[in-house]
């Protein structure tokens, strides 16, 4: 126990490198066929074991020949050889020359013995047929004219490719000309994934959400970081809490792997059991980390393999994978690491921390006009899969840093190489036509945070793009690219049961609301009704807001209310008549609001806008699908 | 014939372009365990089918209450709640909550009816025990504190990803958070590869030299990119200039592709008979691009698929490929070029054209000590492979311009997205210590043109360093980072049978020298020995040398005159003790040279030169294993 207290000193996160650094990975080399060498290491120097070409080749196609049978040769003056045979490529020459003759002679053909030299045919005229044919030479040449000598490309002996060479198409070229038909190539390590925790479920199976549970996010993810990092990834079952479980899996993924990487974790006592298990089956090198997120962090060995522990929440265990990891894959695997998977750019806005421990920042990207790269904090609580998708990659916030300003120059690790900055970066209302009108751009990101977080947003600087929802224009400076109005209303069960005609009938009558979050432009709109309703009765809006079963009770997304209806958890919900109609439910109109997307002024010259402005000049066609749409 | 007239007339390339842009590759969707998606392109969008998290989630360990009842509450003034029991991770509570009321809560688990907040563990104290337990709540909370709601992360009916998304560890996050095991992503077009050409022998077969044969280069070069563009590479066999066979052969590739390329038509007849075969079964959409090189292209329709025939030379080939058909493929794969694909720099030395048609000009690459990208252009031939590993990517070089000035800037497309300008560049002598010594570098190139080439090259400054031998130290503006001695004379068969004591003999007796090039460091300190021996016996150099039979048999690489004497095909070859040593062949010692390694000033701050020189400083070690070599 009291060795376990010294643990609970934070390592210091460079000394935490060190040692993840410093655990051994070593796959045996592999033998691969050549066809599949792409993209491999190689593991060994590969020499030429032959002249390429293996034989005095003719360049061109013409005459081989002797150079000093051409010697004053020219236009005006033509030397006349005799012709003594043909050599076609791949073709072994039966013929052996002579002064004064000539050898019909293909591209890529072998130089026939006693020939020194050949003269393209656009430089030559025949003359006679069969036996008695003759070419008239009009240029002279030099010996080795045309030819290329055996070994002039790759000599037997030479180097051709050095160990660790990154096999991509050109060197699979260089392995082909050489003959080589079997690569000795870098192993990829084998990289065991454990996600721990009782309440993971595998994707596909099915999920008893009542009972807690919910889908393991960690493995897949981290299998796929894994491939991109070079390794191959090896998935064992998920481990419960249950010690014997734990050091068994732990155990057969260490003997069968060259690193097992264990996450999700969410309880602290599966972190005790894996630590346990460690301690008694290896080594634990390190228990804490002095980083945010990443603290949990153990390193130790375990049945000879190297262990890491890294923490449970998608987006901490994604960081502390691409930071700590990842680089231990690559370097293992060969690789160095791609040089677009990491990227310069500045701030969009500040971004504050609390001193005293190293931060792993989850940011996203949004391009200027001019192609500059601006970086913005995501952050939706760590528990969040969705910040996983919203964000590009980490910046790495030293201890001493509590304050980025607005415009500082930052260092993105992206998340994947292939990770691309959105082309157009949107936020803002949840809309139907929204989503669909996404589908047709390029590579868009569109972040559902509600009108008011969207104009806040947009009032910072950071996406391209807010859309809004609501009767008045708000008070933004900005281009209106597109406006459409929606007919919103109740979502009531099919046949509206309960006959529901408006509002009043959710204040007298004791049925149950299923409300939005504040955020959303529709609320704000519901409100508006509700303000004009207490103006007709004569009472307050706060009357008759406490009359409303459910009027607190607000849900994110659009369709949330209408679903929760559907299933039979209310009476009405706040919603529009397209998502209604989709999910084939009763509707109560209430009225009909504006959708407008607004873009800031100094980014309409970006291509993703270009793009966005020519998708939204065919609005219609979206607009066309949906129930209670139309242009303004 | 007159309708093959019309194509004689070379299209222009921007059309070409389109052409090629124009065919039709459409593969059908596929779906794809969730596993096996990373790298794939979404084909449709995935819209969550649930809510993320499922349940209302508790953020932390501690315990599950009533806000209501901590209102007021703080260090000071602890509210005290009985707990009524504890919910675990992954299990569906047993209990409901009252007024006054607590129940111990596990990180992740399903927050029990009637709670509607927690408290982390870290603000309570525990009293009693069992049954009849307390718990003093030390801190005041709001309904929904430290609770995730149910859809807060992704909610039932929102778009989760849209269609063309790249799936990257992120997405695959995402996917897996909303139980998806099953895909539906992009096709990736197959691409048939028909090497053409009765002179080719694929890799690993044994290779005739003496008729011709050569290996096959372009098939798995090809194949190898038509992976890094998102394809799928098919390798068929090879087929020659028979119509037959060749109709034969494009059919059934073009039948079960999406897409077939031909190359490696040396000779003309094999063009004709392809284009025989397009015309009969198909369609030629165009014969001949004004664009070097390239300008054999066809492009046509055949069997249904598309095809297009590629020049022969392997880095024509390769260029055709990167230029026209690289982004076909990404575009039918729904992939966009890599960010990493293409980069800027500037001209290294000035490169001069012909005017008039436009050019695809093989390049490499270096960094200067501040990482700025040069570009200067290889050019060995395009019949030879070696310059298809010796460059990096291509230039695009308009018809109008026929000058590039050093320090112009380019835009240069790389071969392969993995492609990255070496960490140090050197040119010059063939040596077997520099060869031994680039093994032990990060990412070396290496160009053995010998001492007076390297020397050339040094001084256009181009380089980072040159490696020159000889007795005299050049003339140029360099830093010498290491020298070593290494024995030269004739290398001579096993036993010296003839009896060879010096180059006397030569001169003297009928015997057979192989020698080097003139580029060759070598090659001078033997003309230098020569010029002694004149001197010694009153003659001049002249006479000497025509004396010598063979002295004008030059090889370029330093191996292959002691293989030539190897082989029996001649009596002695200019080499090295260390040569002789290594092969077990006889060596007749005739003096001792200077191996120099020299580097450009203004790049000694370039780390991969801090390594060279790391390395140089452990040469010893490299010298040990040879025989003749010493440090100087």
């Amino acid at each position: 126990m009291s060795e376990r207290r010294q643990f609970r000193e934070l390592t210091d996160p460079d000394v935490a490198h060190e040692v993840v650094d410093g655990l051994e990975l070593s796959p045996d080399t592999e033998h691969v066929p050549l066809a599949d060498a792409g993209g491999r290491v190689l593991a060994e120097r590969v020499d030429a074991a032959l002249d390429v070409p293996g034989f005095d080749r003719a360049n061109l196609d013409g005459y081989a020949l002797r150079a000093r049978d051409t010697f004053g040769a020219d236009e005006a003056d033509p030397a006349r050889l005799s012709v003594v045979g043909t050599v076609h490529a791949g073709a072994e020459p039966t013929v052996e020359m002579d002064d004064g003759e000539a050898v019909e002679i293909s591209t890529g053909a072998v130089m026939p013995p006693g020939a020194d030299a050949m003269v393209p045919v656009e430089r030559t005229d025949d003359e006679g047929q069969g036996d008695d044919r003759d070419v008239l030479i009009r240029t002279s040449v030099a010996p080795g004219d045309n030819v290329m000598l055996a070994g002039a490309d790759v000599a037997a002996g030479e180097r051709a490719l050095g160990p660790g060479t990154r096999l991509t198409a050109r060197e699979i070229g260089l392995l082909s000309a050489l003959g080589v038909d079997e690569v000795p190539v870098r192993g990829q390590p084998t990289v065991g994934i454990v996600s721990t925790g009782d309440e993971l479920v595998r994707p596909g199976e099915t999920l008893n959400s009542d009972a807690g549970q919910i889908y393991d996010v960690n493995s897949y993810t981290i299998a796929t970081a894994v491939e991109e990092a070079g390794g191959e990834p090896v998935l064992y079952p998920h481990a419960g809490d249950d010690y014997d479980e734990m050091e068994r899996i732990l155990v057969e993924a260490s003997e069968e792997c060259d690193v097992v990487l264990s996450s999700g974790s969410t309880s602290a006592s599966a972190v005790d059991v894996i630590y346990q298990v460690i301690e008694d089956r290896g080594e634990l090198l390190l228990h804490g980390v002095g980083i945010k997120p990443g603290k949990p962090m153990l390193v130790g060995e375990l049945a000879g393999g190297a262990y890491v522990g890294l923490p449970g929440y998608p987006v901490s265990a994604m960081m502390t994978f691409r930071v700590f990891v990842a680089p231990l894959i690559r370097e293992a695997a060969g690789l160095p690491e791609p040089a677009s998977a990491t990227i310069d750019g500045e701030m969009a806005t500040e971004a504050r921390h609390d001193q005293g421990r190293r931060r792993l920042m989850p940011v996203g990207l949004v391009e200027n006009s001019t192609g500059d790269r601006l970086v913005y904090p995501v952050d939706k609580g760590s528990g969040a899969t969705t910040s996983l998708a919203d964000a590009d990659g980490l910046v790495t916030v030293d201890a001493e840093t509590d304050y980025l300003a607005a415009g500082e120059p930052v260092t993105v690790k992206l998340f994947s190489p292939d990770v691309r900055p959105p082309t157009v970066f949107g936020v803002g209302e949840d809309d139907p036509a929204v989503s669909r009108l996404l589908d047709r751009l390029s590579n868009p990101r569109y972040l559902s945070v509600g009108t008011r977080q969207g104009l806040r947003r947009l009032r910072d600087g950071v996406p391209d793009v807010a859309v809004t929802s609501g009767s008045a224009a708000p008070d933004v400076e900005a281009n209106e690219l597109a406006t459409w109005q929606r007919e919103w209303g109740l979502v009531v069960p099919a046949g509206n049961p309960e006959h529901i005609e408006g509002l009043g009938d959710l204040v007298d009558r004791d049925l149950r609301l299923i409300n939005r979050t504040t955020d959303s432009g529709l609320r704000t709109t519901l409100s508006e009704a509700i303000a004009d309703l207490s103006d007709e009765r004569g009472t307050t809006r706060h009357e008759l807001v406490e009359a409303i079963d459910g009027f607190d009770l607000a849900v994110r997304a659009h369709e949330s209310p209408a679903r929760k209806v559907k299933n039979g958890r209310a009476d009405a919900g706040l919603g529009l008549r397209a998502t209604a109609s989709r999910l084939d439910l009763g509707f109560v109109p209430l009225g009909v609001e504006t959708v407008r997307v607004l873009a800031l002024p100094d980014r309409l010259g970006k291509n993703g806008l270009q793009e966005l402005a020519a998708t939204l000049a065919d609005i219609d066609s979206v607009l066309a699908d949906l129930d209670g749409y139309q242009r303004s």
